[in-house]
């Protein structure tokens, strides 16, 4: 067997990455593997298009099926992505025994337990580096690289858009509709933004990486995510003045109970390995208990960075096709038996430091009625500052708490923005600190 | 079969953390491997210490000859470290069919030819991840997350001695020897620090890093290697002012002629990544042509970092025991056949921006008598500044250059250095940005 055949379908950016990385490697990956990749067939609606690079017309088809039916080819690539039909034809190719490569977050995150459960059922191979963090190898090191460890921390910047434009806030200082325009005339942002920057592309891949180091499998609903787009100048500003960058993060957090899972903005110390992480860049710091801290930074999105880890599955695939293999590495790093439903902790039941915003009208008391409602609930004040001028009637008091439960933290602000001091709804944002988890 | 039989040899601090995550994570390991890994024998020169861990002492030998040829055990770890007897029984077990682990990266740059050829006439394979960046997975990233990319760069911190030194020499502004002596005090430094402070423990990995990068292997003297004792207070701050760290690094670069392979103590822009890894810290700066920029950072050496690295190669081989398969992935990346001998350019033969620093008398016409000689060689100035008291007549000429040909540097060294105006050997350090090979 000196050649594996594949079938792409979806010929986009990252599809025409993939043919470019197939052609203009072929030599490479020949000296690495021993034997050859042949791409036998691309499906795409349009097969017309000028994609910038040569292909044999007689390879191109409109029809899915005709990768999907193709006895000859051994693995299937999807690279559509969204649910649907992504989702049918990936069932449908595992029904006829293909191995799978694909880089759909959405889908492995929606729809993962019915294609992991089809794929366990017929014996194939499902590779979805690409799926988080672009050409970052994050999916394997987790798998293999730290295999030996129980995940305590992960803290994932995974969305490229959102770490542009809060890396553009801090930097210089605009806006969030400001440079959201900006990044979409830069094509670093969609025209419709949602999934990006209200944190559910990050909570899709979240919830990929959670069943990676955990062994369960976590429905959206059950991962708390909030967006950037609220996130103010204003916040930005303080936060750096309190010697912190605001980065939407993915979290995930375990001491052998309830996971923690969740999506927001967040405090991060200035001087931190993943604060220093700016524009379109992805990292994902990782505490294993025996490996201590790690990092790994990379592109998160683009054609040749998702395209790269598209092929390195590829490669691992074909490597366990030429050798008569299949299911070297339990698919979600577990063994079937032994995945579960995730148990993930509420909101309201973690406990975190907290970052306050009141608007309130300068009138004697406020304060002290706003911090005895705090110290009613056990939630202690670290720092607070007053600015504003007075002229606007309006201040705005800065607040930094030490640890408290978010049960705690929401009952609070639901009595003091009912008080009639207070001009605007109340600004929460959450602390982390990665090298409390020990650097 | 159920588990799988394992040898060690060398039970020292790796050794005794690859016991301890044997023994507390064989549970987890079970759920993800879906059978489990057995310790079968351990040897020791030394068997009678307390490690802190309990092992059944019927285990426990002091001949490695016990390990090696006992035939149930399939993977035989050594972690004794050093050239012999190491070499020896790593030949000896691969003769045997052994599989082999190892962290020991003094030996594989040095006698790597041997064992891998070793390995490759038994059919058996080579786990080294512990040998670069203690638990980074750095090893297999560049060969399996990586294996699409050509790689256009490597810059390592690999050495976590030499990085705490230099930050602490940043940060508190200590002297060279105050921070090894205090290096030592913690034990972040050998009673011996050779190894580690002159660059040789960096170049071993450097040689290691090159092989899977670019399927060479490569001789150890051909790696220009400089470490960082004559680096002074004085040009620590001095790069500071200019906007740069130092750090000790392993430069790897290729575009597709003759490899740049070297180390040396580097000004990097302050504001870049691996300027701020510190203290013990390892990072791993890839750019490959189609990912782009990555870094992996992470613990470099200790005891659970490096065992966690052993045990996922552990895992690696134990996965295709199972299956009944072997040499999955060449061992050095490419497969044997296209494997060759490394063509490194020769240190005169680069280019690079220079920083220097001249002691001279005060007296006029010696900057210009020094910029004539730098000019003649084509080697301009892209800044210059002149620090120090007359009263003491020397002074202090800190210069920084635009890009040139080592070979000109070296030869208008030699000549400055000879004029009568100079006090002292002038100092030249090397000046790198990750940025211009793209972020």
């Amino acid at each position: 067997m000196d050649r594996i055949n594949v079938g792409l379908i979806g010929f986009g950016t990252v599809g025409t990455g993939l043919v470019r990385i197939l052609q203009e490697k072929a030599k490479l990956l020949e000296e690495r593997l021993g034997f050859s990749i042949v791409l036998k067939r691309i499906a795409d609606l349009d097969v017309t298009k000028d994609r910038g690079i040569k292909v044999n017309p007689a390879i191109l088809s409109t029809k899915a099926s005709d990768v999907i039916e193709d006895p000859e080819i051994a693995i299937v690539v999807e690279l559509i992505g969204g649910l649907e039909p992504a989702r049918a034809f990936i069932l449908k190719a595992i029904g006829k025994g293909k191995h799978i490569v694909t880089a759909n977050k959405a889908l492995l995150a929606v729809h993962g337990p019915e294609i992991f459960k089809a794929a366990d059922e017929n014996g194939v191979d499902i590779g979805f580096e690409g799926s988080v963090g672009g050409g970052i190898p994050i999916i394997r090191s987790l798998k293999e690289g730290l295999v030996a460890n129980k995940i305590k921390v992960i803290f994932g910047i995974l969305n490229g858009t959102s770490n542009y434009i809060l890396s553009e806030m801090t930097h210089q200082g605009l806006k969030f509709q400001e440079v959201l325009k900006k990044a979409q005339e830069m094509g670093y942002a969609e025209a419709d933004p949602t999934l990006d920057i209200e944190g559910i592309d990050t909570a899709h891949k979240l919830s990929i990486l959670l069943s990676l180091a955990y062994g369960v499998q976590v429905r959206m609903e059950d991962i708390y995510t909030e967006g950037i787009s609220a996130v103010a100048p204003m916040d930005v500003e303080y936060a750096k003045e309190l010697g912190y960058h605001i980065k939407l993060l993915a979290i995930a957090k375990s001491d052998g109970g309830p996971i923690e899972a969740r999506v927001h903005p967040t405090l991060l110390p200035a001087d931190h390995l993943l604060s220093t992480v700016s524009g379109p860049f992805n990292a994902i710091f990782v505490k294993g208990d025996a490996v201590g801290s790690t990092l790994f930074y990379g592109a998160g999105a683009g054609m040749m960075p998702t395209a790269s880890a598209v092929v390195s599955d590829l490669v691992d695939l074909c490597r366990n096709i030429r050798l008569g293999v299949s299911r070297r590495v339990p698919l979600l790093s577990y063994q079937p038996a032994h995945l579960r439903e995730g148990e993930i902790k509420n909101i309201h039941d973690i406990t975190s430091t907290y970052y306050l915003r009141f608007t309130v009208v300068d009138r004697p008391g406020v304060l002290s009625r706003i911090s005895g409602i705090l110290g009613d609930l056990d939630i202690s004040i670290a720092s607070v500052i007053q600015k504003g001028r007075r002229i606007e009637k309006a201040v705005t008091i800065y607040m930094v708490t030490h640890e408290a439960r978010e049960k705690n933290m929401q009952k609070a602000l639901q009595v003091i923005d009912r008080l009639p001091a207070i001009v605007d709804k109340t600004v929460l944002l959450r602390i982390e600190d990665p090298s409390d988890f020990g650097e």
